[in-house]
């Protein structure tokens, strides 16, 4: 392709509304131009780069026994109705009536729509398993879009769904989408992590998260440095922490404005962490209290698990607590609450500790679990922190931010239940076949390639999915008849060997043409000038590395098929 | 891939809505499934079909030198508001509001979308001529979908646009559009015509259709055996019918309960062509008249296109034409009207002839028009029948049907003016560019090569969209290890060469088998059987021709080699 004629307008400024390098680099390369509030439009190179992650995801699935489908945008309700889900989504799920007056929704998501499709066309438990995937427009309405296509509303997404009669042929299939979305992220060229995950709203069993590591991912992930252990803070177990200190005597203090950990802290000369926070959340009849040392964070994917509390997680409002307890948040604690109380695994180890006396502006200090509060059954319900032991006894934790493309569960039979899907087994007896589902952002992957590979000066595309394999760019060829025949003559050359190349023949000064070959970032670059030609010679540029090599005319075809078959 | 692995549940019975061949083979061979009215879960098969298509489409637009790019599904309203058509668009534009009760609406065509990414992205003259193109799912909420994926509610659509500083440039790409469409139908492999036709309500300029013969094709085209004179019956050039009667006489007759052109012409023993019909439609200020031979069809579309008649064309009621003309329909007539009257060419020709009287109960005879109804200029408003000579005066026109699988329109600056597009060319002057618009339906081109490509046992796809080139039939296999091994040998060494094969390794019968094979229609077939085997011999049968050729296993790659480069 000539630059010339190709729609890809580079724009020094970033977009306003931009926050992170993916969005900025995107729109600034003309990759992307926005539509709407998170939709965007993907001008000639952005969609060669996302066809390319699409091509790779489909030969990765169909590598690994899955089958290519493809199901409706525009879904209709009665489905989400017979799931129980049509009244349990939120807004993110967009709804619209047809001329009818029919309900239905934009695909969030397939669920009950290959469900729907696999009870209709298996006949016998000898189709089974069965791993069925598609790619295929999404929109989720969600409130406030942001990182262009990181978090965008209207998204290609690829999602998979499988069938089994047991658990064996399940955990099969589930082990093969999590090497096939291995071998995918390797493909592309992203440095990422696969990590134990909470699975939210889509089902209880097991999850794991694919992460590509960037800065400006929106998760979390706590792993070993020395071991196979990776975990999104949402799920990473956290460790007791043990206390030496010495049981001391109960008491009961005055705590005049101190509502907060770190104010009852100071008031009181002691340490935030021998401090206990109680917090209370809405319970299924009635609320239920949270005990957590002071300077732990509350872990509210592993609270909303708990029995007996409302889920997704929810705070009870000053209003509730003081009609159950008759005392306000800043007092609260756990001697005589008269609530149900779950106790943080390290707040619960605490031998001494100061707490809310549950009257107001008063706390007690001294106290000791047994011996005051009454006996507690710890559990796990704070984040990791910077110094908590890996749950694999491998050392301590490391963290780092990610942005999750990838996610694959175990449904079991949610929805084979709910829609009543039910085939004979060889003996005779009805199964309710067991699911996966196997989600992987293709869209909000061009965004986190960017993430990850980029410099101050703009994209650098790993070969594997780059829009071009190579730039050329042709200094002041208006200028230079030589400059013009023989960037010419490399270019239909290499087009001919079926190399995808870019030609910048626009008449701009090479510095312009340095700039936006720098922001576009193709990976392999020829600058082809008067002065190089004048030696038989054009300057080879990597954009990742930088190393820059002159090549002679005469063995730049052997030189670059070493180069592009060598660097991923 | 193996059959035993495949979804592609076949039927024997036909889907109860199911109404022309399309639908019934393709629901029954496993490739689609309703998910509701209109819309369809597509099947590993019915996707592979769907892909193959899909990238001729793309090959033949890259080659024309249009880019791809991608825009949402979901479209803001402000856009259509800009250009005018929200409030224009029927209820087959599907509308919805977002969380924020924004306005949006589905996609159904990006004449909007396409103008106002152009006008952000463009800034010289030097930039034009443009051609961009997406492929991408569109919703048109139609009041009945049918057919399947002929007319149904989502679909995958090509949609293209281009940008021309001048009417030179604008042809060439149309010229270009129109040889790409042709290059694809040719490609996929089917007999089709480029029709003139009736750009709708998309514009006043130039069009054409392409259609791809079938009985069960929605539209009519009218062509020439003998020239290249092809359109649309909506758009053919009706011909002057000349009169050679004698004029007669007028006279007033009685015509008591004669409403109708039959009743009136058997009443007065008068042949219909001699007797005029009256139609009175909604015009913009007061309605107007349409008289045609009584033997001939109005044109909707052509008379839609009449200044002071409203568009699209729509008759006036019963009550509105008594109001206007105190006569009821059946007794109108064009002596003494006293409303505007437009004349088809071929009723103008009349020296004579029958019509209502505008006097209830009573018609005119021997009516001459310049005697008696005044003179009229004749004007251009019904179909063309058998019999009607082609306009290029190449004889008689002959008919076929037609599915009207692409459309390429000149749009003019209907967009470029409402949307405020402008450019300045070379010489510093504001020019607003001239667009055209080029659609091709992805989907319904699925069904219109099943409309022309089956028998009355399945479909017989042409090898460049057919699902795999060659289905395996293994006979018997689960009590033959001979034909088990064989079947397997051949199958693995054609999937080893990059033949797309299907192997049959399923445990039905052979009746099954071959029904099954015939039904989902591969178009070259290899049987593999105990009775061949022994003799050293595989069956090769041609799907399309119903060919068949005992061949020897040795020679067998050698003769599908040639079998396959040699049909289409």
């Amino acid at each position: 392709m000539k630059a010339s004629q190709l729609i890809a307008p580079t724009l020094k400024e970033a977009p306003a509304d931009a926050e992170v390098p993916s969005h900025i680099l995107l729109v600034r390369g003309g990759f992307i131009r926005r539509l709407a509030t998170g939709s965007y439009n993907y001008l000639p190179l952005g969609l060669r780069v996302l066809k390319k992650i699409e091509n790779i995801v489909r030969e990765e699935l169909d590598r690994a026994g899955a089958q290519e489908i493809l199901m409706p945008v525009v879904q209709p309700a009665n489905l989400w109705q017979e799931s129980g889900r049509w009244d349990v989504m939120g807004p993110e799920m967009l709804r619209l009536k047809d001329r009818h007056e029919r309900d239905y929704c934009l695909s969030p998501t397939q669920e009950e729509v290959v469900t729907d499709l696999v009870r209709r066309v298996i006949v016998s438990y000898k189709q089974l398993p069965l791993n069925l995937y598609h790619i295929q427009t999404k929109f989720r309405d969600e409130i406030r879009p942001r990182f262009g296509l990181m978090r965008s509303r209207e998204f290609l997404m690829k999602d998979g769904y499988s069938f089994h009669l047991d658990e064996d042929s399940f955990e099969e299939s589930y082990q093969a989408m999590f090497d096939a979305y291995s071998a995918m992220l390797e493909k592309i060229g992203l440095t990422y992590r696969a990590v134990d995950a909470d699975p939210g709203n889509m089902g209880d069993g097991d999850s794991h998260e694919f992460h590509v590591l960037a800065e400006a991912g929106e998760d979390e992930l706590a792993f070993s440095p020395t071991s196979d252990y990776a975990a999104n803070v949402e799920k990473a177990v956290a460790p007791r922490i043990e206390d030496d200190h010495a049981v001391e005597e109960m008491a009961t203090v005055d705590t005049p404005n101190a509502k907060t950990i770190d104010a009852v802290s100071k008031l009181l000369g002691v340490e935030s962490r021998r401090c206990v926070k109680t917090l209370i959340v809405r319970g299924e009849s009635e609320p239920v209290a949270l005990v957590l040392r002071g300077d732990h964070e509350l872990n509210e994917a592993k609270a909303g698990r708990l029995p007996g509390i409302l889920r997704p997680l929810e705070f009870a409002s000053d209003e509730e607590i003081i009609a159950a307890i008759t005392v306000s948040p800043g007092s609260i604690g756990p001697v005589g609450l008269g609530l149900p109380v779950y106790v943080d695994h390290s707040a619960a180890a605490l031998n001494s500790f100061v707490c809310g006396a549950n009257v107001e502006e008063k706390h007690h200090t001294g106290v000791n679990w047994d011996r005051d509060a009454g006996h507690v059954e710890p559990v796990d319900i704070r984040n990791v922190v910077e110094g908590d032991q890996a749950v694999d006894g491998s050392g301590p934790l490391a963290f780092r931010r990610g942005i999750e493309v990838g996610h694959i569960f175990k449904l079991g039979t949610k929805y084979t239940e709910s829609m009543d899907v039910t085939i004979q087994d060889d003996g005779g007896n009805d199964i309710m076949p067991i699911m996966g589902c196997y989600g992987f952002g293709v869209s909000r992957t061009v965004a986190a390639v960017v993430e990850q590979c980029h410099d101050e000066n703009g994209i650098a595309w790993p070969d594997a999915v780059a829009p071009y394999a190579v730039h050329i760019l042709a200094l002041n060829a208006h200028r230079s008849a030589d400059v013009a025949t023989t960037a010419t003559a490399v270019y239909e050359r290499l087009l001919a060997r079926g190399v995808e190349v870019l030609l910048d023949d626009r008449d701009e000064r090479p510095g312009v043409k340095f700039a936006d070959s720098d922001l576009i970032g193709i990976p392999h670059r020829l600058t082809i000038g008067d002065r190089g030609l004048k030696n038989g010679i054009v300057e080879y540029t990597h954009r990742r590395t930088g190393e820059k090599e002159d090549v002679e005319l005469a063995r730049l075809d052997e030189f670059l098929n070493e180069r592009m078959s060598g660097s991923a």
